[in-house]
């Protein structure tokens, strides 16, 4: 571990809870890896509540609705209320409403995703295109389409990134939002491609980059979540495993950081840290670090 | 169109034409769109032969073998032999030789890919992927994968992208090569995604760019066919619809160039030219062009 990022066991763990009131928690490669609980996780949650911490679960995964993601949460033994949870899903469906996006919107996503814009009142489809192999000839495409959003999508398919494309490329105002653009995502035994991956795809067909990447770092984002929970930026801490969403959205907030190394950051990518707005204040191992601390 | 790039018909085409010994065509949105031909191209690929040109057909496409190629070509009304003809996938699969790749081929692109990789020696696998929903936990891959290829693939899923991410995240030796970095491909009635927005997810992925990308405008493509068919770089020009690989393929080599608008550059594309590379020696709206001003 580069020594320029200090352990979180070098400070008083005491006054550092006592400075914070609130916790954002990423989720995929700190709660959890996949299906499997990453150890310490539903006690350290506990914990922080038991100390009168708010506690915000922020994740970059587009591909269940909030309702789902309390089932995730609950299912691992941490109690969650649907307004305990933001989502890139759920960002991205608020986005569209608050940009006044007019017309249908096409999905490249998962179940999560296309549930969260229905929620905020856009006719939308694209999952029903899963599976397609025939492309048409010539490829039209319905002219309504008032955007494309597009994010982790496990079921992608050419026709998919296809149909995304010409809507874009045909149609000046079509919108082009990404959910986040994190470039993979951990699960229980490997490292898969994330939204970004998918985000590139389309990016690179369609010649430009997205008109807006809704989750994590961006700082609208945060703001409607200090908003929404009347936290203050400067007693909150972001808890998170990537560099380049997590540790960057709280930087650049004005947030406390922890960086926990149970998800897709090594020791390798810390020591290479070159932007300070990726440099946590403390790394732990993993969120169990949090339990082992306070029983000292 | 710009004015800085003059059309064919502003210089005497005898003269032209005696300067050269050897064309270079690219395929797609010069001879044809998808299935659908363009006018004339096999009257001006019979008039340059009948002149004594000869004709080298290169593209980027890696979806056909050139045996496939062939039949394609005949079945326009063009007449061609596998000799004369080199695709990215032929290209790439000799370059696994030239470099000495040891292990099996995880092919992410079409059958015509797999075929040339077989072709040159090497077991390949990836297409027997095509249509795999469902995600191994954990997501172990053959370590005997030596390297990775990625081109333009219809079928391309999750899955594929995953198994080929793997295998280059988990082996640090093994290769990740591209066919060639198109955005798009011009089909009939639409501008679809390339192979390069295929490689754009994968690169995302593995956080990386491949280690070659052999087709156009890859020089060391270019030196092998000028030496295999005796060609002089001077005395030979690149006809071709795209100014990022095939015009900056020719001018980087000391080629003549003729760019064609059948594809996928449009006027505004050319007006905004800003590497020299890539600004062509003439333009014509088609290769019909070449048949109307041999008549005049």
């Amino acid at each position: 571990m580069a020594t320029s990022v200090p352990h979180l066991s070098t400070t008083s763990f005491d006054e550092w809870l006592d400075q914070l009131d609130a916790f954002l928690f990423d989720c995929d490669g700190v709660l959890w890896r996949g299906d499997a609980a990453i150890t310490g996780a539903k006690e350290a949650i506990a914990l922080l509540r038991s100390r009168g911490k708010k506690v915000v679960f922020v994740t970059n995964n587009s591909t269940k609705a909030r309702d789902t993601y309390v089932k995730k949460l609950v299912g691992q033994g941490i109690p969650a209320s649907v307004e305990d949870i933001v989502t890139s899903a759920s960002a991205c469906a608020a986005y569209l409403k608050k940009t006044n996006v007019q017309g249908k919107v096409y999905v490249v996503g998962e179940a999560g995703l296309a549930t969260e814009v229905s929620a905020q009142g856009f006719e939308n489809f694209g999952l029903e295109d899963n599976g397609k192999t025939t492309l048409p000839h010539p490829f039209v495409v319905d002219p309504t389409v008032g955007a494309v959003v597009i994010g982790l999508d496990r079921a992608i398919s050419y026709y998919k990134l296809s149909y995304a494309a010409v809507c874009i490329l045909q149609n000046p105002g079509c919108k082009f939002y990404a959910t986040n653009n994190d470039p993979t995502y951990p699960t229980d035994g490997a490292i898969l491609p994330g939204g970004g991956s998918c985000v590139a795809a389309l990016a690179t067909a369609v010649g430009r980059e997205p008109d807006a990447i809704v989750g994590k770092p961006n700082q609208a984002l945060l703001q409607t979540i200090l908003t929404t929970h009347g936290l203050n930026p400067t007693r909150t801490c972001m808890v998170g495993d990537r560099l380049s969403t997590d540790i960057e959205f709280g930087r650049r907030g004005g947030l406390r950081t922890l960086l926990v190394m149970s998800g897709t950051t090594s020791s390798d990518d810390v020591a290479k840290i070159t932007d300070d707005h990726q440099r946590p204040d403390f790394f732990a191992e993993d969120i169990n670090v949090l339990n082992a601390l306070a029983q000292k």
